[in-house]
């Protein structure tokens, strides 16, 4: 049988990566997919490197709209990256009946709904397993493993860079900013780090599989999303003695609020027991830990990022578009794990809306009726303490830190029991917040 | 569209969980799949229960054959387990034209060439995700997840009865007995345990995983098998001080003997650090662990047992033969993950050719001398000792324990060492030897 024709749309890091892993594994991959996979033409723009990193084994260009438009090329294998650009190639490529392949996130977490309904009409497929977690085969156990059931949530370490930074600055007691420095140098946080540690990327992935996992469609401009440079070396000291990791999760799960079905969706830093499996990856591991109605917990870890591990997602889509691109569009696996015509519309939930548990620092001055004063305004506001840490005052000193961990309660009743302790005197500046996960 | 037709064989543990995560969960199924999936006739032996269980939903037999025969159903559901009766029920199927999901190891690791080539042959899926750790989709996983791949190994804590005396006898001190009395009083291990903590069931997993891995057919009687039972307290207690645990491990991985290619295959209790994510896997829960060349290492945890899980996994299946019926036979998955023309012949290695490292204890008397002679022993079989623990003897006591880990060392060369270990007069009794896996 003839070979499944390849273009490659950029050839930075995964694009070579997958460029090397399909000639490396050539064989072993044919004799998976029952025929060839082959890269013929790459668009890059620097072809000089390009044809250099290809050995010149394939036409390279540099107009991107050649390989989209080439009619002998079956597949279109977008890394490039970035919103426009990557959305005009996806669509153009859609529409001339290719199928694609994609590894962009920020792409399908804004633009997901459109390039998704553009593939559904014109019969094609848009594979996405690189977008989430690298080569985790997460996407998959979504759509096609999990099938039987109703999930409940997901909670992921979702991006690498944050949890390497939190990992060492954890391990090494040191601050955000000499962290993230080391990160950079090591290559594991980029020169611009925004995206990574504001959370945004996290947040692109996490509404991805909140998407495929509850029906719905993606909506990124509905996710919260809070990164992880304003935290303090100090909380993670005291979450670890309250026994306690703080990671950088991407949550999404189903919730009530007032009889009303509704989605959180939500990245932000979060206590979660450290005896829980996934408070125990490391550096820049990711994991992601999904909560199904029949299978109970199943936790998927391993590479979130790098040239080979997002490689081994990629190629695994073009196996699987190889063998799907003869079944009848209705049989294939859904874009959104959910038939089209069968999605739902449950509303993402405002933030103020969710429920949660709550790690609380306070810094106060030592003095008679401070506690009575934090526990009755807690008390007030229905929300009951589950654990309480209170240091002694420093030698010479006369403030010190509560730590109150909270049981579930709603955010909005949390923000504004917090607004009245901050007007309290004996309340010394802002109020520590960082929300608590058992994922039990 | 119409419905999918399922008949099922047996309705005990797994059958029930199917029929009920079906029932409960069939309007989140039928969007996802695109049609119904119904449950159309079951074959039960207690028909009254089976009467009870499914409500009178849809008709029952007592004859499985009629199941198997009936021209409305399109896919047989196997989950009465066992060998014989499984197997003509199977193939009678098969040769029927139906599409099988089954949920039986012991069947596929022993009779599963026969049965794949008939379903080839006939055009037909077989489909087997809850044969191996219920319902992780690890099958999934490793037939398509990692297409890109060539597997280098895996190793699995694919036995929750195992898993679960493992972690009492640690947390607890327990010995073997005590521990396994229990678990047959909570329902983990069965009156008749032997499959379990002899590690057979084990066995058959790692033979489908080994297989479907490396591209080589079942073969279970290459398989080499040790259990649990005769696994002291103690060794679980010096093995902690040393930073390790002892898992009963389902390994399979590609080495080289002497030039050639070859596959190991072997389910044993086995040393692993601590601090791996796998060693802090506890209780009856399983997780198997991937190493690919391209994606590095990747876990995958969940209940390996138990009627909803195993459900999970078996209704997955039902999904992607409903998704993939209509699709041409040469575009599915193959059963073995590699084109049945494209297998390959690579041998599964005797035991005496495999190599790891080893935790060794010899109980010796304490004098001089003792350890010149085992370490003279070990070196001059080329054996190089990683890490060592020697015990003062405790008051009034003569005896002692000596304890070593060995580098990388090929097991008949070790077993060689130990014959002449054991003829010194002053190692007492026989040497324990339990392997050892970095996992790294």
């Amino acid at each position: 049988m003839k070979s499944i024709k390849v273009g490659l749309l950029g050839i930075g890091n995964v694009g070579s990566g997958t460029f090397n892993v399909l000639q490396r594994n050539q064989e072993e991959i044919r004799r998976r997919a029952g025929r060839g996979i082959e890269i013929a033409m790459v668009a890059a723009r620097n072809t000089a490197r390009a044809i250099e990193l290809t050995g010149a084994a394939c036409p390279v260009v540099s107009d991107p709209y050649l390989v989209v438009d080439h009619p002998d090329i079956d597949i279109v294998v977008e890394v490039i990256g970035g919103y426009e650009l990557a959305r005009e190639l996806v669509l153009r490529a859609i529409a001339n009946g290719k199928h694609v392949v994609t590894a962009n996130k920020a792409l399908l977490a804004v633009h997901g709904n459109e390039i998704f309904a553009a593939a559904q009409e014109k019969g094609v497929m848009v594979a996405f397993e690189a977008a989430v977690a690298g080569g985790i085969p997460i996407i998959k156990a979504l759509r096609e493993g999990l099938t039987a059931n109703r999930i409940e949530w997901i909670a992921g370490i979702i991006n690498g860079t944050t949890n390497f930074i939190l990992s060492e600055m954890r391990d090494k007691g040191l601050d955000f900013g000499v962290v993230l420095k080391q990160a950079q140098e090591l290559g594991y946080a980029e020169a611009d780090p925004t995206f990574d540690i504001e959370g945004v990327d996290a947040a692109h992935k996490a509404t991805i599989m909140s998407a495929i996992a509850f029906g719905i469609p993606v909506q990124f401009d509905k996710a919260y999303v809070e990164g992880i440079s304003s935290l303090s070396a100090v909380d993670i000291r005291y979450a670890e003695q309250l026994g306690y990791r703080i990671k950088l999760l991407g949550i999404t799960k189903r919730a009530m609020v007032d009889g009303v079905e509704g989605i959180e969706l939500r990245v932000h830093p979060t206590l979660i027991p450290s005896k829980r499996l996934i408070a125990n990856v490391e550096g820049a591991m990711n994991a992601v830990l999904v909560q199904g109605d029949a299978i109970g917990a199943t936790l998927y870890y391993g590479k979130g990022a790098g040239a080979e591990p997002t490689a081994s997602a990629v190629i695994a889509d073009l196996v699987d578009i190889t063998r799907l691109a003869t079944a009848d569009p209705e049989h294939r696996v859904p874009h959104l794990a959910f038939q089209p015509n069968a999605m739902t519309d449950i509303q993402i939930l405002p933030m103020s809306d969710i429920t949660t548990s709550y790690y609380l620092r306070m810094h106060v001055s030592d003095q008679p009726g401070v506690l009575a004063d934090l526990t009755r305004i807690l008390a007030d506001a229905g929300i009951s303490i589950d654990a309480m840490l209170q240091k002694e005052p420093a030698e010479g000193e006369t403030r010190t830190d509560i730590i109150m961990l909270t049981h579930q309660a709603q955010e909005k009743k949390v923000n504004a029991a917090i607004a009245k302790m901050e007007a309290l005197p004996t309340v010394l500046g802002s109020v520590t917040r960082i929300r608590l996960e058992n994922l039990s």
